[in-house]
């Protein structure tokens, strides 16, 4: 599939609130949001997302060793079975995270009741938290959300569903893509703790391509690996992030080994829209950064020094401040943990080179000021070392972000 | 040595200005802190610290691939002369990091001044320089100062040399112990990218214990590994963090193999001293935090923990908005690296036990809130995996954080 057969869908919702957006894109899947208690603003907090047939799944699950229930029943869940699934719930609110046991038998509750209202097997339902840590689900607000969801699961639920799972979010987050054959869509939520390998991040992508778990798994990673794990926001790591995808198959269009590429690269694309979305709307955030770094030995090298400097918190509050701080860049890389050598580097705050063989180009102030004074800021830092390179994304440190932080749980 | 045969010497300057403290208090050695307008301020500048004869000299610099000027002069000049030292010079206002090959000429003429006013070889003599990164020094400043520094050398001028080498730090850092036969005192700036591994840090400690370079040594990296080491303000690590340590001998106590134990006592609790003094003084800091990490099965692993918290923008957040967010802490330990087992772990927010057993316990959201609402918070965390423990020295993260740190070149 060449990209050019890609056509993008529409993405705001504003402009057609019930057009086929993000989880709904693709054939054969409904979707709610629904308001069931959970948040004490009466905000949407549930949503179901189900397919009319079985769907092919894959996950991908935080790397915390303290894990939340939901984690931990999905990835059992996915154990047993990735040919059968039906539907993901996802409540937002209360993460279900350091629950313990309880939490445990919470988890299952909320998968049992959604089989119930869906008419379908327990381990065909997979189940998404996110909100506070260390508190227990209200069940009985839930099986309401639930119950409630299933009634008015539709084509058009795409863009309830991603704001049933939002949380400091301030908008919600969808993307899809549609080529000749099939389409694939999302939904995520990220704003905190958002950070390279994927913290406090929830996404379902579904499609209806035709496509066996064990190439929808190798898909999911590669996509996953350049997009979701690209973002950083305060390099903090949730006990809940996942990112799941179901293809129920609807278009008939089967992928195997010779289509895996063009499937790859369209699911890659999602996963990056969807990744940057997140970035853009860190908790606070005034700013985008997209941080590219360049002439790295190898892609793992270029991806570690981009992630220090897009966590590095001098950097970030000098972006917000508007101050082209760029030693700050410089400093970062250097304690990144990669053999980098200073006298090689080179760094550019837009276009303007402002550091080149280990000293500061004569550049003017003036524009290196300019460079960074957008709401979208552009960092590439050539290390001089070889030929791979990797882009990371994030934004800015703001006052806003600590008031959000601080006050969170009240 | 019995501990309590070290007395604690006079530390606040505010008491008595030119009382012996910090870098002062050991026999044999002068310092003063003079303003040569490299601080647009006119505040305190430049720091000399001399002693009457040659002293045994040990080193620890910044893990940072991109070192500043000054520290690679300081290792190459270690390297050929660790017995015949004689004098610090430092300054404030200008980091002379990202500097090239101007910067390493600046960082010498620096030193040959310093020997030139002090009439002594330029080996003896290091170079300590803090500020912003990626600008020349004005030498013609820093001459001068050296000169005026040089004329006014006192045994009571420890307070301002401490002060000469403030950035943004609100107060300087002094700290002096003397025990029957010796004394050792020490100044220190942080205040922002202090950093387990030493980020942004400078201290100068003096001593009139009579001690050969190799013991000297080993003293000094035992004492940073358990304080200097042990403390973050937000994981920054900057390009010039260095721990100087002089000893001229003048008290005639030798320190052998018998006696470093106890000598290495004194310094650990000097450094600790200045450690938590850094920590209290981080920008913008409202609360010192003090992050115990118990039943480690190793003090590596206990240390790995407590700073993974300690570097947590989500715990310090919470903190400074006086939640008592413990879920961020038992995720912070999940994701540090070490092997953590949740249901094996119990934590402590001052004396009340908040989470065991995987799960919170039932305490009183009232008392976890006042366990946090001082001016210190200690927090324990007991991974109930051995017997192993390290502490962990941080503050919070306030809006004047962003603030400070948003505008600093400005």
């Amino acid at each position: 599939m060449q990209k050019s057969e890609i056509e993008k869908l529409v993405l705001s919702e504003t402009k057609d609130q019930k057009s086929k957006v993000g989880v709904t894109a693709a054939r054969g899947f409904g979707a709610a949001g629904v308001a069931c208690g959970l948040k004490q603003t009466g905000a949407l907090d549930l949503a179901l997302v189900v397919s009319d047939s079985a769907c092919a799944g894959a996950g991908m699950f935080t790397t915390n060793r303290v894990k939340a229930a939901p984690v931990l029943y999905d990835q059992a869940t996915l154990a047993r079975n990735q040919n059968a699934l039906r539907a993901v719930v996802a409540n937002s609110g209360c993460a279900n995270a350091c629950t313990g046991a309880d939490g445990m038998a919470d988890a299952r509750a909320m998968a049992n009741a959604t089989a119930h209202a869906l008419d379908c097997r327990a381990d065909q339902v997979l189940v998404l938290s996110t909100g506070v840590i260390g508190q227990r689900l209200d069940l009985a607000r839930v099986r309401t959300g639930i119950t409630q969801a299933a009634q008015s699961l539709s084509a058009g639920g795409g863009a309830d569903a991603a704001r049933a799972i939002m949380t400091t979010d301030t908008r919600p987050k969808v993307y899809a893509l549609r080529s000749t054959h099939y389409a694939i869509g999302g939904m995520a939520k990220g704003a905190g703790m958002i950070h390279p390998n994927m913290a406090t991040l929830l996404s379902v992508i579904t499609t209806d391509a035709k496509i066996a778990p064990a190439l929808l798994d190798r898909a999911l990673r590669a996509a996953v690996g350049v997009s979701f794990n690209r973002i950083s926001v305060d390099g903090d790591m949730s006990t809940n992030d996942t990112v799941l995808v179901l293809a129920n198959g609807a278009s008939g269009y089967g992928i195997g080994e010779l289509e895996l590429g063009a499937f790859t690269d369209m699911l890659t694309q999602v996963a990056i829209n969807l990744a940057k979305q997140l970035a853009r709307d860190g908790e606070g955030a005034t700013k985008f950064v997209e941080i590219a770094v360049t002439g790295a030995r190898d892609e793992a090298d270029a991806a570690r020094v981009a992630k220090s400097v897009a966590n590095s918190p001098l950097v970030k509050t000098a972006l917000y401040g508007g101050d082209a701080n760029w030693g700050r860049v410089v400093c970062a890389a250097g304690y990144s943990g990669v053999a980098v050598e200073p006298a090689k580097m080179a760094l550019w705050f837009g276009d303007v080179n402002v550091f080149a063989n280990g000293a500061p180009t004569s550049f003017d102030e003036a524009d290196s000021t300019r460079a960074i004074s957008g709401k979208d800021v552009f960092i590439r830092l050539d290390l001089g070392l070889g030929h791979a390179r990797a882009t990371v994304w994030t934004c800015d440190l703001s006052h806003d972000y600590v008031t959000i932080n601080g006050k969170y749980r009240t």
